[in-house]
């Protein structure tokens, strides 16, 4: 599906529309089409210019690199399962795999834009040049938006702006870190740039970095190469997709009592709870993967077979790099000289915004003033949202849903928000990133709790399910709510943008979930002793309500 | 390293060697190895024909398939981890990995081989024509084996036969099961010939059969084709190769107080626990694999893999099929017809003696009436045996040296069998395959308790390490041997052909285990919380022993 890029929903056109506000929305993605939807809902006028043909952002996986846009490797696999990684009120097709492959994620995105009506508001081949605060910003709000499609410039003036860029498009290789880098003889490129495996083929490969990319690009390579080496000087845990009992590992691990439960005990308990529960796969001390640092939680890695291409051989697990040679690399554990073919920089982004003066929003340290990580705190008006710069340790798609619902909202004026002192006072103490002394404790800018975090914003838009009262009016609704994976239809049940169909997509969540793998019906004929203990168990809970009330 | 037929060590001139009885075996594969090195051992005369043109067996890959020899593919990697696969007095190299891909398994037969001075009683490229007995037999016991080397044929007596061919030569294809399969136009064939997945490149596949072969062809298909279907009627009990907590599944699963745990047990609780422990990985009724018989254990499949591509949509599990079209497969759950390029038929192997007459060995129902697995329960003189015709849930190496050792012993006349009578009698008992009510049971012919088995053959020769002797002598080694993993070293700790350093193997075989995976350690600050919690322990345990003895 190619786009031309089109001129339309055009500004001066469109302040005759009795005056609805005009929003620009840079960039289609995940949360573009999210804040795109949002804006329609609430009765504004949105215009999202893209600058590439096609939606889905990230998702849309190409043979070439783009700039400005992130890239994907072809096997690249969701790591939030279908059910915790929808949009709110667009379940994915029960028949989808529980965790989707990004080509199945592109189609569902493009689902999602036909269904309500997105594609109309979208520009493709529309570059955003730059985002500028009108002369009288501190009366109107307003913004210049300065865009280019097929060499013709165009200017147009917005009432809001929603940024929609991610934080994966700029790589980060800090050659410098790696002595002798420049004597190398082999290849080397950052994990931005692959795309398939057979570039490996008997070759031996190092992969430096050990988040989700290097993790599955070392593992990839290690089916085709002659040796893989993956180098980590943090350390990270390794959590697979097949969960306790074979079950996502998200729809596990994020439930509300899970996460009320994390959170009301001191941090060392907790991070003693998750070093267990890490370490049942698979020790991480006896895999070379321990992380180095265990008091503050850095984003774990979602890796399937990791510790299988360990145990195999077919992926060492090394420290960090003394040096780097002509053809061979030395770590800092052993003298020793490996030969090395290739190495792959899995080291990461760096994000910025070259369309906004840094008057706008400055991004130090890897961090954004950005209030609820969204409104810069300083702004006399609080007509721009960047929607999506968050690394919660769940989904993006229902985080940005209801970051964009809520600040919709505030664009619109219907919720205000508090005066920039106070914003600016409550951004610097959470880039201070004080240890409260309970709960998980994240060691990086822009990770946070996924739960607090959208009850949060939940709640400033009054959206909250309220448990208690769900627990006398619909107490099935309010246990599947709390002790079962916090599905994002909990976030559309109620409030602005309320989806009728959440309460039964809430109720058939663990039906789509097992449609998809089970794929093949064995009629069970429970076991003569299963059945002689499950009688047992009845009769000794006969026996005791019978003790308890003699 | 290519070995031209030699013939040396022949018949004739030995018979001047102050009687050492001779003895052919026939292959050099794992089990013939162990066979010569036995026989050396107990100072007899080995000739080992080998048709092909290097040792190694099932081990060694070629990138073609040759006749009547097992074949690879390219990515197989042994199933038994290297400290419970090793020969009991040859340890792997300490910095081998966990499991061991084919070519370093082929290597450290190799090392075996060169080490014991195995090679100069192999004849490569020998086939063995026919095993025949000699007309004196009653009297002799002698064989007279007639071979061909390049196209010369030659015929020799001998005085003993150890056939050590396997059982994985002849592939079994039922196509008659598979209605329609004349019709197909695809491309179909048995998993013996599959050596690469890149001919699985954006195709549909079909593999029918869920043993180790299908499983790992359907997960590495996956990784390329378009579609991969696993089609199973019986379903599987699937291990990961990293067990509870990571360690080697086989380390953990066969130990001698788990197994005489389970053998203690009676069936139904065996199967119960069977199935809890093997569903806690994952569900194997949510992901399509429940074994439809639970009553009797089939050989479980291992896979690291198989649950991740399931969950992430990549392999497909389905029943069995009901028609074959010309571009399609129905499978018999759904009327829908699925479009497959390419069946991978991965329906297991049949075996053979086709060099011995059925009067000697007569392969029925898949088994042979060999008395412990291995001589012929009817013939008048035990001269020959067949060692490695048996599936134990655990490695062939050790079992076929113990079978060796037991079976040359006998060879030699230091062991006498029981009347023929005796020995048919409990041949056909074991064929009946009557539930004991206790313990495991198994489905198929040849498979076995593998320490049971074992630890019968070493009771024979006087070989058993007598756990209640070593406790008070050496109580470190007895628990080990007890509580720790049944590895072959135990077997040779002591009787014929005892190895000096078994000991001290059995107490490194945890550090050979992690040397290969903990190749990046990070210095453990112990948590507080942890420490607390260890004190806490120490005190609760200083308290209840106060009391106890108060």
């Amino acid at each position: 599906m190619l786009f031309r890029c089109r001129v339309f929903n055009k500004p001066e056109t469109r302040q005759r529309d009795n005056m609805a506000k005009r929003v620009a929305i840079v960039g289609a993605g995940v949360t573009g089409l999210a804040s795109i939807k949002c804006c329609l809902e609430e009765g504004l006028k949105p215009t999202c210019f893209e600058r590439s043909d096609d939606l889905g952002g990230l998702w849309r996986f190409t043979e070439h690199v783009e700039e400005g846009r992130a890239s994907l490797y072809k096997s690249v696999v969701s790591n939030s399962c279908k059910e915790m990684s929808c949009y709110p009120d667009f379940p994915f097709p029960e028949d989808y795999p529980n965790y989707v492959p990004n080509s199945l994620f592109l189609d569902y995105l493009k689902m999602y834009a036909n269904r309500f009506n997105l594609l109309e508001c979208i520009q493709f081949k529309t570059k955003v040049c730059s985002v500028r605060k009108r002369p009288d910003f501190t009366a109107t709000g307003q913004w210049e938006v300065v865009t280019l499609c097929e060499g013709k410039q165009e200017s147009a003036i917005f009432d809001a702006v929603m940024v929609c860029t991610g934080y994966l498009t700029n790589p980060y290789l800090p050659l410098d870190s790696f002595p002798g880098i420049n004597t190398f003889k082999g290849q080397y490129f950052h994990s931005r740039e692959y795309k398939h495996p057979d570039i490996f083929r008997d070759k031996s490969v190092l992969v430096i970095g050990m988040g989700n990319s290097g993790t599955d690009i070392a593992v990839e390579a290690s089916h085709l190469a002659k040796k893989v080496f993956l180098s980590t000087t943090g350390g990270a845990w390794v959590i697979s997709r097949v969960f306790d009992s074979g079950y996502p590992w998200d729809m596990v691990f994020m439930t509300r009592f899970q996460n009320t439960f994390r959170n009301s005990l001191p941090t060392p308990i907790v991070n003693w709870l998750i070093a267990r529960r890490m370490n049942s796969w698979f020790n991480h001390a006896n895999y070379g993967l321990i992380p180095e640092d265990r008091v503050q939680l850095r984003e774990p890695v979602l890796n399937d077979e990791l510790p299988g291409r360990i145990i195999t051989g077919k992926v060492l697990i090394k420290p960090r790099i003394k040096e780097v040679k002509e053809n061979s690399v030395v770590f800092s554990n052993t003298p020793k000289e490996e030969p090395i073919d290739i190495i792959v920089f899995a080291t990461g982004y760096t994000f910025a915004f070259p369309f906004l003066d840094e008057t706008v929003v400055k991004v130090e340290d890897g961090q954004a003033s950005l209030y609820k990580y969204i409104f810069p705190a300083h702004l006399p008006k609080p007509t721009l949202a960047v929607i999506g710069l968050i690394k919660p340790l769940g989904s993006l798609l229902p985080t940005g849903d209801t970051q964009a619902r809520w600040a919709v909202r505030v664009l619109k004026g219907v919720i205000k928000l508090p005066p920039s002192s106070i914003m600016i006072e409550e951004v610097n103490e959470r880039k201070k990133n004080k240890p409260s002394g309970f709960g998980l404790r994240y060691c990086k800018a822009l990770e946070t709790d996924y739960i607090t975090y959208v009850d949060e914003l939940l709640t400033a838009i009054n959206a909250k399910p309220n448990l208690f009262s769900l627990l006398l009016t619909d107490p099935r609704l309010a246990l599947a709510i709390f002790f079962g994976p916090c599905t994002p239809y909990q976030f559309r049940l109620t409030g602005p943008g309320k989806w009728e169909g959440a309460r039964n997509a809430i109720m058939t969540q663990w039906d789509r979930t097992f449609k998809a793998t089970k794929t093949r019906i064995v009629q069970e004929s429970p076991s003569l002793f299963a059945s002689l203990l499950k009688l047992f168990s009845f009769l000794a809970l006969l026996v005791a309500i019978f003790l308890i009330f003699l």
